[in-house]
């Protein structure tokens, strides 16, 4: 899906909506653990229940690789429910060397070298350059890079001074030399919302990722305020909050609730800001 | 493996060698692929003629990863096959926030979950302590942090001041006080040797895996003389130079043959440095 794609689909669904699938098969309804593989029914309910209401799915690929073959088994499969009118991203924060990374993009970009055809991938940034130019040799395929993590932790180093900025706006200004913002895209956390301003005066036209939405307790009024622009330029994710509405077997139809709620705020959003 | 079983092993077989499993189906020797499982079947080999000379075997993930379900399954089976005289590194190269990271710490230590059982795993530092800690959770096993890479987009970060120092000194400083130097681990490529003294002035008596001996142009002679430590504190790994030595039929034993050779190399720096 490529950047005018996403933002055509933004205007359609009058969502800015990424649903996190971070399915963990202790926390899914139980009557779905009689299905030959649980996790993949749960994905499969789920996205069947929120597709139009959304613009992109995220599987955080440690949810999967906790559970060895069964898991990367619901990972594919999940990752070929995924319509196309959706992105496909793939959380898996990779990054190594060159010829390492280029693996890691054959793993979810290349259908035929492991079965996975995401249309991104959230990478990190700390071995710079030529870990991260691999994944954009994939044509039409995004690298979604971490900037400012929506965590504690994420202070320990992002928040840095390096020469007259911070580490992260020093990834942002290095990145931006590396491919336009129809190839990369930043993940900014909801729970630094008082850094969209800012975050904007380096990727003013670029979409970001913004996890936090919801159980980590960042604000979406708050990050569209400060973090929309003329493209919408914002990808806001909730998982659990969406995906655990509910343990029992109405799951995918309060998964819907949610989903809704969210898409409704985000239409007002975008309509406030006269994107539709 | 604890850490004196680690030093105990490095001086009994005089070697402080890492092989590194970074086996691409498409470079091992052709006659292997008419085997269930070549890529398991190539590693094997390997372990089996070399598994007294090296003191740890690090699988790169992404060669496995890009080959879908076949290529995990080889994974789970070569971490099941490296022998307990020798660490089991996974060089996964993960971090994300924390019950996130846990996840990734089940995939790769908890076999019940995975099937894998690896005593450490390479973690990126960028989003900080939380996404480090939950590894550390798992009693015994080991984080082989990233500090200083050998490629070159290494230096788009990686040297960036941070107040009076280099960030990957600040990671490593800041990390110093997240656990003992029986815990974590650091990672410093060999084609950085004159950064070793400047290292071990922050790290004096950890651990540090180098990579970037061979294939990538590092000397051995350089990173021992400016690395080791007094319980020696280095795992050089090789990757290609060994596993690649051959493509033929004899290409166990050729990768012996270069095992050796390093093996020796190792076993007089360790003489002369009064260790064995």
């Amino acid at each position: 899906m490529n950047r005018q794609q996403l933002v055509n689909q933004i205007k359609q669904k009058k969502s800015f909506l990424c649903v996190g699938l971070d399915t963990d098969i202790s926390l899914i309804p139980s009557f779905l653990l009689d299905f030959a593989d649980p996790v993949f029914e749960f994905n499969k309910r789920i996205i069947d229940a929120t597709h139009d209401l959304c613009v992109a799915y995220k599987p955080n690929s440690a949810f999967y690789e906790s559970r060895g073959i069964a898991g990367w088994q619901s990972l594919i499969m999940t990752s070929q429910h995924i319509p196309k009118t959706c992105l496909g991203l793939i959380d898996a924060k990779r990054g190594d060397i060159g010829n390492t990374s280029t693996m890691y993009a054959k793993a979810f970009f290349d259908k035929e070298s492991s079965g996975m055809s995401f249309d991104a991938i959230t990478v990190a940034p700390y071995m710079g350059i030529d870990s991260v130019k691999p994944f954009l040799e994939f044509e039409g395929k995004w690298v979604v890079l971490l900037a400012l993590t929506s965590n504690e932790g994420g202070k320990n180093f992002q928040f840095l001074t390096t020469g007259e900025q911070r580490l992260f706006e020093t990834v942002i200004d290095t990145a931006n030399t590396w491919a336009g913002n129809d190839r990369i895209m930043y993940v900014v956390g909801a729970t630094r919302s008082e850094e969209f301003i800012n975050i904007r005066k380096h990727a003013p036209d670029h979409f970001l990722l913004v996890p936090g939405i919801g159980a980590q307790g960042g604000s979406l009024q708050e990050v569209a305020k400060f973090g929309i622009n003329n493209d919408c330029g914002l990808l806001v994710n909730s998982s659990r909050s969406i995906i655990y509405a509910s343990r029992g077997e109405d799951f995918a139809e309060k998964a819907r609730e949610e989903a809704l709620k969210l898409q409704q705020e985000m239409s007002h959003i975008l309509e406030e800001n006269n994107l539709i």
